[in-house]
């Protein structure tokens, strides 16, 4: 999918960079999008290390133009595994605690004079040891567009994210495999046939078996191994449908992540970044739980994050 | 890897049909072992569902002689996925409580007059749903062999098994993903390269990250899937050797079943079926969790359980 069009020429561009995808937006001074690009030039998809060319290829119609002038380079803004081990320059991580005025961006030098290329640092704690890379953008756009100093949010995902902010701060965080096991066992293990149903397969409400699956995990997260494999048993005795199977087993894990986050969650109110049909699904076991949980877009989280890394670039603080 | 050799005549003749092996006996009439053939005939290799070729193939040399007079062709009892959907026959599950003299062998009709062929039925629990195919046939022969007539058993594996017995009986068990899910860790999930290491691979002694993730995962089992992605944290932070990372994670995995089936090993001494690696770790496992082990060989109680079996096939109880 690309959906460039050819704007009026941008202040500057963000982009967000990941493994399997590639974001582009072109902004005016006051973070306007004027343009959007979507690929899937993921940073597994680029040969050789070929980033900046295909870069270039996406953005190339929004530097007609360009003022060639030295300093007025038009930057770009970049999140994700870019900046990972494999994509184009592996950046650092930032320490927490951290206020997300000092995530300031890495420039990488390219070969077009028309840009100036930025990465984001990811963030690290060291105990218990976690990471954070790409994520880190949408939290710090997540915490200026809350207008909350304290609070907590929830990046549910391949590898989720919960996140302590306390005096605009990030000050903790943990990341579950959720996201991804739950891949693992739809498409490569027994569970596979088990759980097999097309998204818009007829069958009962999966409700009530996604949240049978949030409740058993949050009272006994102890026995997720035995829950798993029982999804299997139940088909086999009692013709469990793979619509009810799958349901049952998104409540399980998504349960057991909540489990192991209650002390993220516990009495607080969640900002749960996505929009999504996961974010819901997120926001509804919150809901079982007793806790309140708020949806945050996380597109426009990114792009503000972005924007607060673009007003880094400019005016970098007094070192 | 095919270990035939020309016996005597033998008087039966075992069978472990799997999913990836096929693993067959000829006994003489004293239950001693002529002769063994080890193959990869596993039922998913078995093409158009030709299993009798594919058995008689193996067993050939094992008919030589036979005596074709009705009543005297050579009984073949087989357990394990042979007797699954997608097997030669899907043979119906056994209930418990389940007296092992009770587990009769069903028969499959053969073309082939010089065998008669059979087939163990497998275990079903209703609540909570649980199903074993295969493991029935260790189960009793463990039973058999250990001569207590109250006990636990442990079957580690792919789909590792607890089970409780009682005068003799299978009452209760509970069946974990644990090894299907290490296999998808360490193969297919972000955690691949992070525990890549050559099982030969020299380093730190890997016991103490076993220990370690054992004990994390007895003690706080609702913190498995944030445990799992600090591996890769480790990985990057730390430098976390893969060596250890795999130790790690086999602890956490083993230590999560474990905690899930406190209840069934809780102040017991466990009869561990295997005498392998995995039996191995599970054995320190459980010692570390103040539990005694005792290992059981795995082929023996195949064969005692398929024995048994043959008894029954012999001289089939009265209706």
């Amino acid at each position: 999918m690309d959906t460039v069009t050819v704007p009026s020429k941008p202040t500057w561009i963000a982009a967000d960079w990941g493994t399997t995808h590639l974001r582009l937006w072109a902004l005016d001074a006051h973070n306007q999008v004027l343009a959007v690009s979507h690929s899937d030039d993921g940073i597994m998809r680029v040969p050789d290390g070929a980033f900046e060319e295909a870069l270039l290829r996406r953005i190339e119609p929004w530097l007609d133009g360009a003022d060639l002038r030295p300093g007025r380079a038009i930057p770009v803004i970049a999140c994700g595994m870019i900046g990972a081990r494999g994509g184009w320059r592996e950046v650092p991580y930032a320490a927490i605690p951290l206020d997300p005025s000092c995530l300031n961006p890495v420039e990488v030098p390219t070969h077009d004079p028309r840009i100036r290329f930025t990465i984001q640092p990811g963030v690290a704690q060291a105990d218990p040891a976690d990471i954070i890379r790409g994520e880190e953008t949408q939290i710090t756009g997540a915490i200026r567009l809350s207008r909350r100093p304290d609070g907590v949010l929830c990046l549910p995902g391949t590898h989720s994210k919960w996140v302590s902010v306390r005096a605009g701060r990030i000050v903790r965080f943990q990341t579950s495999m959720t996201g991804e096991i739950f891949d693992l066992l739809t498409h490569r293990s027994v569970l596979r046939d088990v759980t097999a149903a097309p998204a818009d397969a007829a069958g009962d409400d999966p409700r009530p078996a996604f949240a049978r699956g949030v409740a058993d995990a949050l009272a006994q997260p102890h026995k997720l191994l035995p829950w798993l494999f029982r999804l299997r048993a139940e088909n086999r005795l009692n013709t469990l449908s793979p619509r009810t199977a799958r349901a049952r087993l998104s409540g399980l894990l998504i349960g057991a992540d909540l489990a192991g986050a209650r002390e993220y969650w516990d009495g607080q109110t969640v900002g749960i970044v996505g929009a999504d049909a996961l974010a819901a699904l997120y926001h509804d076991a919150l809901a079982a739980a007793g806790t309140r949980g708020v949806q945050i877009d996380a597109t426009q989280a990114t792009l503000e994050g972005l924007s607060l890394a673009h007003d880094l670039f400019r005016s970098p603080a007094a070192p």
